[in-house]
């Protein structure tokens, strides 16, 4: 995926981070300072949607539409459909849904609790890629979805080690991050970039932390380098 | 695993049915509906946490710590063990981990949203799932844990076809529940019964819908009718 390690800044790239975690001194909100930075030094636009920081809602409810076509029994795929149609999603929602339509690099920045995301991020896939915008657009067949113009990353950090993942427990890293790196990303038609994890990051060290830092900051600089759009 | 058919009842069990939807007239409170008939039919002492009617929150934060041992920094695994030894959970945690306690049988019954359970489902797990009681209890190693003594039961509805859980994709059904069923279940130490999964949920004509709900009335008094530990 990253043939092209130029230097040079492409000036445009739109950078979302959504952030989640309760802790601004942990490890995690430090990869999300450290991406901030490099974006930014390298002439991205970045906003951050800190969804702790935000008291973002995760819970998906009759709150998100102003206006439902149909009061009477919940549909959500149907209700966000239709609430994205006539400019009725609840404000919150339509604002992150703002931001993530003005992206072009889109990080989902959290730790993984659990083999997924917090539930304050699980809550922004299931409010946010509403039906509408993110699927369920015309004829649009899944995995070649309308946000096939942003290219995603998924930076997480692990209390595990890399050889805790196994298909004996948990699953492979590639298999337990598939419902988001495919099932999510992919589908709403995002240009995946490979996952980057920190790995036992409950644990280590001072010098590995700073390793991994410096090695997050390299890899965010070439992203920006690189062609906005990468083949899957 | 299910070897045993008799239908008598086994006296004292006590099933524990977590829900999570926004709709009650969904599929998927239909199917909680038929647990809360057929486990208490087969005289099961059932419990319901349900967690949209019960306005639980989900995210896990200083919220859930009422004497914080290091109120500088949220280091969420520490201060749950911590809380937990010193009995200052808050109290919305400390009422469902008591129900978890109680309970022998947990049902995890919600929709599937992005290839896992909705945000209120997961912060569940991320809040109630606490160390000192779910893990990191003494010297216990991992898929040994603590909660041995129960069996757990994922209940899912999804608008998918089972035909749409392929490893190019999402992944089998089998790893896309891996995370859950393994990492999380298995991982506490629960004995894991077999996932059932409606699916297409969201457009299945009366006929399928009738013929998902009595298998699943037929699952649960085979269920209830089992020896109470079950081989992993």
């Amino acid at each position: 995926m990253h043939t092209e390690t130029a230097t040079g800044t492409v000036p445009g790239v739109n950078a979302l981070i959504v952030h989640a975690h309760p802790e601004p001194r942990s490890f995690c909100s430090a990869l999300r300072d450290v991406a901030v930075h490099e974006l930014e030094a390298s002439g991205a636009t970045v906003e951050v949607s800190d969804l702790y920081e935000d008291g973002f809602v995760p819970v998906l409810s009759w709150h998100d539409f102003t206006a439902p076509v149909e009061p009477a029994v919940l549909r959500p795929m149907e209700e966000q459909a239709a609430a994205v149609s006539s400019g009725t999603l609840a404000a919150d929602v339509a604002e992150q849904v703002a931001r993530l339509q003005r992206a072009d690099l889109v990080i989902v920045n959290a730790p993984m609790w659990w083999y997924s995301v917090p539930a304050i991020m699980k809550g922004w896939f299931d409010r946010v890629l509403v039906s509408g915008v993110a699927y369920g657009v015309g004829d649009v067949k899944p995995f070649t979805g309308p946000l096939n113009a942003k290219r995603a990353l998924l930076t997480l950090t692990a209390s595990n080690e890399a050889a805790d993942f196994t298909a004996e427990r948990a699953g492979t890293l590639e298999t337990v991050l598939r419902p988001i790196v495919h099932g999510t990303f992919r589908y709403v038609g995002m240009q995946v970039l490979e996952p980057f994890v920190a790995f036992g990051a409950d644990v280590v060290d001072e010098a590995t932390r700073a390793t991994y830092l410096a090695a997050y900051s390299a890899r965010l600089r070439e992203l920006v380098a690189e062609e906005k759009t990468i083949s899957p």
